[in-house]
């Protein structure tokens, strides 16, 4: 069997490597070959047992993606975007890597007649615009509030008209935020909700620019990883032309996500937590989703954590070696 | 005032400007100048007091958007598509209207620094798929089951958010199916629903291929042209972010459109429908919606018919000068 990953050198891209070089096969079959793509060059995954080559190039020029499918690969992982941030503050560079780029890849694969892969696309709750119902459903409709969201809604669209018309099998999975993100803090607006924990937890003070009620939907790098295997080798006749499934996440409050750590690492690591409030970041924040009714993805086998607690324990086992700063 | 229409020798398209010519003003501004484009070149309304210019070219030729938009209309009234049918059997042909067109028009106007027109694009109920709830509310989500109705939804998507980058001034309109359509039978799903009263009406005979449970959404040309005109003049800050609005309409089963058939126009002419079940188009107008809920669309100020009864006294008002065969 043989993998595409594009995006391979972001933080679920290299996660996922690993995990496909620790199993080292897909849905009961032998993984022999994987095709890295990124914009900076994507290291191999220590130990595979499958050959692998990288590249690094704009996947959005012309003749890339085609270039990039020519070993007919029969899973593609499509993670390679224009982040949220940046396609706000650069309008035509989004369109042209998440839109164009998206819609080059997807062309490339229809016009090899026979060719069918699996396309597992990761788009992103970012679709869903305020207001919202308490808990976003199943059904709720797109109103992307950002080019971002806009950009991912339209790569849902074409997902799921290209999988109804017979062109490739796509599967799209809506992430929620990913938490604890590994690795320092980061500007992303929603970066507080990781630094919360792994600051303290490595002995750093970490600041919280939010009130303790905000809500907000997690899962970890785990679950992300183990949507996209899901996806991947899910039976896409369970899934009917409705191809775009909200992944299910744990909702909870600042003040709920506080307490945890508390449970787990104690008084000490939470006194770690500085409250200093930006009305910036508590503007943006308001208008996000708080949480989801995700049916769907749980009756198809989507699984993420049960609880905040679950979130911590996993950052601490595969991030921290099992220890952290008491 | 310069307005331009592109998609101007279609059915709506000219009901439009004929409308246009006939006011001779637009939200309160006189209309001076119309340019009309389609791909066979449409005619000047009759009587119009205002400058027109027509020409016909295929719009999703690159240059084409930026030389239809060279005098700057105030308001556009984007009409222009590769309709459902024809998109499904030629996908190439479809998405490059349907979706590049459209693109390239947004992305034209996007160009011209503090040009800030208003929009009016023409989408289609296309853009929900089955199943559907018993009635299609304002927030239920779209999983179109056509290339034409994803390529519209991807049209809503990009007018969203150009409009919310400030770009331009959109507003989408989601047509429910228009009835009574004048003309000559075509062969479009569709068309029975306008047959089986159009035909009677002429002393002519029309065939019912469904049985007469079946339930449908319609409003009149008139209507039509009167969502379009409201779409163009319409307080954008009253609309906020969410562009794209369904369209009031009237559901009704077969059967109810026949009884006001029986009541306007009496049992002889209800007699010319025959009844000849076609399974084909049965199963296609089982994954149609039957009904929606227009709140939003009423609470704006855009109005249907009543009635199916309403609908058919416009058409004999409309298409027939108040006469038709006994």
């Amino acid at each position: 069997m043989h993998i595409l990953v594009l995006g391979a050198a972001g933080m679920v891209g290299r996660k996922l490597l690993e995990r496909l070089a620790r199993d080292g096969h897909l849905g009961g079959r032998e993984i022999t070959r994987a095709t890295l793509h990124d914009v900076v060059e994507p290291s191999a995954p220590d130990g595979a047992s499958f050959q692998t080559e990288a590249s690094a190039s704009d996947f959005a020029q012309p003749g890339e993606a085609e270039r990039l499918i020519a070993g007919r690969p029969d899973v593609i992982f499509h993670l390679a975007a224009i982040v949220s941030g940046e396609a706000e503050a650069d309008f035509e560079k989004g369109d042209r890597i998440n839109l164009d780029g998206t819609r080059f890849l997807f062309d490339a694969i229809r016009r090899i007649a026979g060719y069918n892969p699996r396309v597992v696309f990761t788009s992103s709750i970012a679709v869903f615009g305020a207001p919202f119902p308490e808990a976003i459903g199943d059904e709720f409709f797109l109103t992307p509030l950002t080019s971002y969201g806009t950009q991912k809604a339209i790569g849902e669209l074409l997902l799921a008209d290209y999988t109804r018309r017979g062109f490739f099998d796509g599967v799209g999975i809506r992430l929620p935020t990913i938490c604890v993100r590994p690795g320092r803090p980061n500007k992303a607006a929603s970066g507080f909700f990781s630094n919360i924990i792994r600051e303290p937890l490595n002995g750093e003070e970490a600041i919280l620019p939010v009130p303790d009620s905000v809500r907000h939907s997690h899962a970890s790098p785990r679950s992300a990883v183990g949507f996209l295997m899901h996806a991947a080798t899910i039976d896409g006749e369970r899934l009917g032309p409705r191809r775009n499934i909200t992944m299910p996440s744990v909702s909870v409050t600042v003040a709920e996500q506080i307490e945890a750590l508390r449970r787990i690492a104690g008084d000490r690591v939470v006194s770690r937590i500085r409250r200093e409030s930006d009305p910036t970041i508590e503007r943006i924040v308001a208008g996000w989703p708080q949480k989801f009714d995700t049916q769907r993805a749980r009756s198809l086998g989507f699984k993420a954590e049960d609880s905040f607690d679950e979130i911590i324990r996993i950052h601490i086992e595969d991030e921290l070696g099992e220890k952290f700063v008491a």
